[in-house]
């Protein structure tokens, strides 16, 4: 039967891409919110500078260190690992291009803004699946000060933030995805990090929706309707309710963006409360962290699916899952000339089988 | 047999993935180059602003026009291509985000730098080979003036230019990439653009090669060591040897980057002087044009794939050609911050059948 086209954008695997392990890394502040002490590493340093003297640098730090963490979990090497998958949100995505340099491995270089972390999880368990590669791993980080300095103003200039502007995540995560063949030839080699089969089954590439947003702060709302549109589309393609879904984790909406999500989503007649999540609500505690509308940045779904959503499904939390990472696409450029900020979402079905 | 995983970075197809059309468009300077006449769509604005006001808009139009000429020869509509694999030079791939955004075709957004041509090829056939997709589009552009005042000096400042350094080409490409079963359901539907069938057998992901160049005009000599890498772990995951391609076409190396890439290949005895052209010295007279080292940017090897090369396979001058887009990876904070300049190269090899 092999891998099948489903409808308008997704794919359904024949057999599971299994997801062997992940290793994180995050600052200060994501060790404070709800998960501390679920992470693999926490910067030392209050600068979250990780031994380095630029932001950017700094951010291709933890990409290094995420991949090294990967790696270490799961006993591979470098080497081991046919293509990365990887991005960012800096210009150029240099975070990554300095971050992977010295791993040597065959590289992807990847651009979603922060849905990053959905279209590297697609792109590498498309290869896998497609028999391209028996081991990939997908790579996305992000830094707080290096996202301030790209998209918004210099931290020493002390800008006001409005209610509804979220705060990018400083952090990283890497997913070693591997064939069915592969995580059997090499379980005594690659360790298995969550001691259960974890695999994504399917994709659904997601699309640009311009609701005519132009408030760059107001990333939720923008990203929201990418977000319906993705797991709209999900369902339809692989002929599946909400209820199929044990839960629904989107990227970084926020609780505005979250909203109008609910209020997108029923014009469908499609109802995802009570099991809808946002990886930006989950990593901080929004009463106590001055985050305001929650977490955002590429790091911010890959950090929450590594150190949280992939143990939880370990533990049994949940079977099936369908992960929406959200992308808001503008840039310094765009905004200043009054363009739009148009979203994109990703979506990645991740059971245990 | 299906499709193969070659080698340390390749894939060998089982069937070709057809290239069935391609449109192009251009600014005035690349029409007054070697090329002119063979581009579909030339500015008819000196300042090659396609009607937009600003640099980065004018970009966009390119893409839009791109994916229009492209539609229109092979005959098919946007809903008929399933996914859209582009990407663009500007600071979070901006060019692209609003390019294609009308079209409504799922998107996956690629940086690759001037590689990215040859990302999208490498990505788009993957889809397509796996069977994911019947029809798929691959697209880049670059133009002139918003590359300058993304990487280098304002243009009103009127800085000095090294003779080693390269100029952006103007221009943009898409390419339209069919199963077979597609491209001969399609056939009355979707014209085949080159009357004879020219297809994508294979590719080869690049790596990022870092030899500790820290001058952001010297590019050519930036990505050389690149696109070494990616000619000789072509030819030993093929099997094959510089004799079995009748041409071989890296990017935007220039003169100076193309010396570089001989003496690098010669110290693993690859003769490839007599069969290599560079794109960037095709689109451009280096005698007449005032360009220096010859073109650059991810629209460089797109419209001399497009409007030069497919079209004098057709012709039946070359019949298996290896095409090697080269990019250089970095941005005006990795180079003020004193980064190096390091490069990648993404292979496509490319037959009439």
């Amino acid at each position: 039967m092999g891998n099948q086209a489903l409808g308008k954008s997704s794919i359904g695997y024949e057999k599971p891409v299994f997801i062997m392990g992940s290793g994180n890394i995050v600052g200060q502040m994501e060790n404070e919110g709800p998960l501390a002490g679920c992470f693999d590493k926490v910067s030392d340093d209050k600068n979250d500078m990780f031994g380095e003297d630029s932001w950017e640098k700094a951010e291709s730090a933890l990409q290094k260190e995420a991949i090294a963490l990967t790696l270490e979990k799961t006993g591979l090497k470098a080497k081991d690992v046919r293509f990365l998958f990887a991005g960012d949100l800096l210009g150029q995505t240099i975070a990554s291009s300095f971050g992977v340099l010295d791993y040597n491995i065959p590289f992807v270089g990847l651009y979603g803004a922060c849905s990053t972390c959905g279209e590297s999880l697609c792109m590498g368990s498309m290869a896998v699946a497609a028999g391209y590669a028996d081991t990939v791993m997908s790579l996305t980080s992000s830094h707080f000060a290096s996202a301030q300095k790209e998209f918004r103003y210099p931290l020493e200039y002390g800008g006001q933030r409005p209610l509804y502007a979220s705060w990018t995540v400083t952090g990283s995560a890497g997913f070693l995805l591997q064939s069915e063949e592969a995580s059997s030839n090499m379980q005594k080699a690659a360790k298995n990090t969550f001691r259960c089969k974890i695999g994504i089954t399917g994709v659904t590439i997601g699309k640009i929706e311009d609701f005519g947003i132009k408030d760059s702060f107001n990333m939720g709302c923008a990203m929201a309707p990418a977000a319906a549109w993705t797991i709209s589309t999900n369902l339809k393609d692989f002929g599946r309710t909400a209820k199929d879904y044990d839960a629904i984790f989107t990227g970084d909406l926020g609780n505005v963006g979250s909203e109008a999500l609910y209020t997108l989503l029923e014009e469908e007649n499609i109802d995802i409360r009570g099991k809808h999540y946002d990886c930006g609500m989950i990593i901080y505690d929004l009463e106590k962290q001055d985050v305001h509308a929650g977490g955002s940045g590429c790091g911010c779904s890959a950090v929450v699916l590594s150190a949280h959503i992939l143990k939880k499904m370990a533990q049994g939390e949940w079977r099936r899952i369908l992960f929406v990472p959200t992308g808001a696409l503008l840039n310094k450029t765009s905004f200043n000339e009054g363009q739009n900020v148009p979203g994109i979402a990703h979506g990645v079905v991740i059971e245990t089988v």
